[in-house]
């Protein structure tokens, strides 16, 4: 019999769940609308029914022996009670580890969703098998992972990794994190048509800047343009500061790649010292929706070996 | 008898070098100016000197197994071969571990002065026993070392930690690294003179400038407010990044605490997430100039536990 660990994707919008063996392999899904409640326990129930959907699927193929669940939430990690989640406010401050473990009777292993995501690239991605890289993530936020020495770095209160939080623009836009001139109002979809609006066109999403830009519309580019800009600012100071083997970019705006990645490699060049600076890869993610359900999945097999 | 480790400390000035026992004790120091050459050999023939020297004065109390050099450069782990070293331009690409090891008949480790700084302050000072801190020097440089999960993080080219490297103002002054607005342009001793120049003060150092400021001098405080505004910047990004535990800032410029921390403080408390923001210490280091002696002796002590 297989080894077996489910991988939650929990997210404000949809709510995913894998049956995942040793290799990666991804054995069932099953993947539904987020419950929208106030309610924490309706959020918990739902995971338990579709875990249990999940580990029947796979009954005759293997064992689950543990629950790993990519969270958008910071998590004390000696309590599993969750902070911080502007998508899924009914749960803040609850303690799903316990109610999980004790209803699915599983080990449940909580992580951060970002963090999940670059190490699921760390496993069977774009950066594999590297010790130390970065993943972001451009989304309608800027979202961001480290591993260093071949593992997620958490910090302190496990609020590690918020790259979308480096200051680009001292006294720049104001940021939802209570901050200015933070990356991620500079860098994600959001900012785009911010700045593609400022530059006086009318669209309403960052795919259709995408497009204008590749029809040849000047002020999409420079949208694009300005992006890439304060993008390289940022990754110049963090290839100054951790000197990483690769930096790897997913998210929806990844997909626009060609039309900011010349002014990322620009600044990195002129900023950045020039050892690590002309050494570092600059990648595409490679693992799209699925990188969050790996890395969730390798932690459980992780977990298990080390204990 | 004692297990000794023999810890130097090359700078471009001075060349230090201690005996040091497995607490951290300092049994016998030499020092002497570093020679001015443009002889590498010159220069390791002065190491290899003092070396005996300090070698020999212990010789009654302990075995010296090992010598760990502190130099202000980036090192080729795998070679040992020394790169970036402005301040020591004659051992540029030199390889003076082979060097050492050979004439001296020890182990010989090289390490970052910045790392090494870091780590004596994690063993024996302001971070003591703590495992994710940051360590800045603002000196004639703003130097920077991490310790994250315990140990020194250097990279995949041995180059990160270069704090005083981080972009704070994306089109600000031109910096000696090739990029601009970088943090060493705010938050050294050589930019507070230049701010306060610009203020239209008349100094030519930052201990005259802060004295000035003692005395009450606006313009010679608001040099420092300025300072301490773009240091509180690049910590924002920090703590958001890494969710250190400690910060611990030491250098000249560091005599000066209360004339910049107030902003410092102020725009981390602006800027950063809360969580991290709030538990996050921020204090003077300790050791002074024997951090990086006491961080290269520790290196020898645990490599020599690991092997």
């Amino acid at each position: 019999m297989r080894r077996i660990a489910l991988a939650l994707d929990l997210g404000g919008t949809n709510l995913r769940i894998a049956a995942v063996d040793a290799d990666g392999n991804i054995l069932h899904r099953v993947a539904e609308a987020t419950v929208k409640t106030s309610s924490g326990d309706e959020i918990t129930g739902q995971i338990i029914r579709l875990a249990n959907e999940c580990r029947e699927h796979v009954r005759l193929v293997g064992d689950v022996f543990a629950l790993t669940a990519a969270v958008p939430a910071t998590i004390e990690q000696s309590t599993g009670i969750l902070r911080q989640l502007p998508n899924l406010p009914a749960l803040e401050g609850a303690s799903i580890r316990d109610v999980l473990s004790r209803d699915l009777g599983l080990d449940v292993i909580l992580e951060n969703d970002a963090n999940a995501a670059a190490y699921g690239e760390n496993w069977l991605g774009a950066s594999r098998g590297v010790d130390d890289s970065i993943c972001l993530t451009l989304g309608t936020g800027v979202g961001g992972g480290l591993i260093l020495n071949g593992r997620p770095f958490r910090g302190k209160d496990g609020t590690a990794g918020e790259i979308g939080h480096l200051v680009v623009e001292p006294e720049g836009v104001s940021c939802g994190c209570g901050g200015r001139g933070c990356l991620e109002q500079y860098a994600s979809a959001t900012a785009l048509v911010r700045m593609a609006r400022k530059n006086g066109l009318d669209v309403s999403t960052a795919h259709e800047l995408a497009r204008s830009a590749m029809a040849g519309d000047p002020r999409a580019a420079a949208a694009f343009d300005q992006m890439g800009y304060y993008l390289g600012v940022a990754l110049s100071s963090l290839v100054n500061l951790l000197d990483p083997e690769i930096v790897v970019i997913g998210g929806g705006v990844a997909a626009a790649w060609e039309l900011f990645i010349g002014p990322v490699r620009q600044q990195i060049s002129e900023r950045a010292f020039r050892l690590p600076a002309e050494r570092v890869k600059i990648v595409r993610a490679r693992l799209a929706d699925d990188a969050g359900i790996l890395g969730a999945a390798r932690l459980a097999f992780e977990q298990a070996r080390e204990t």
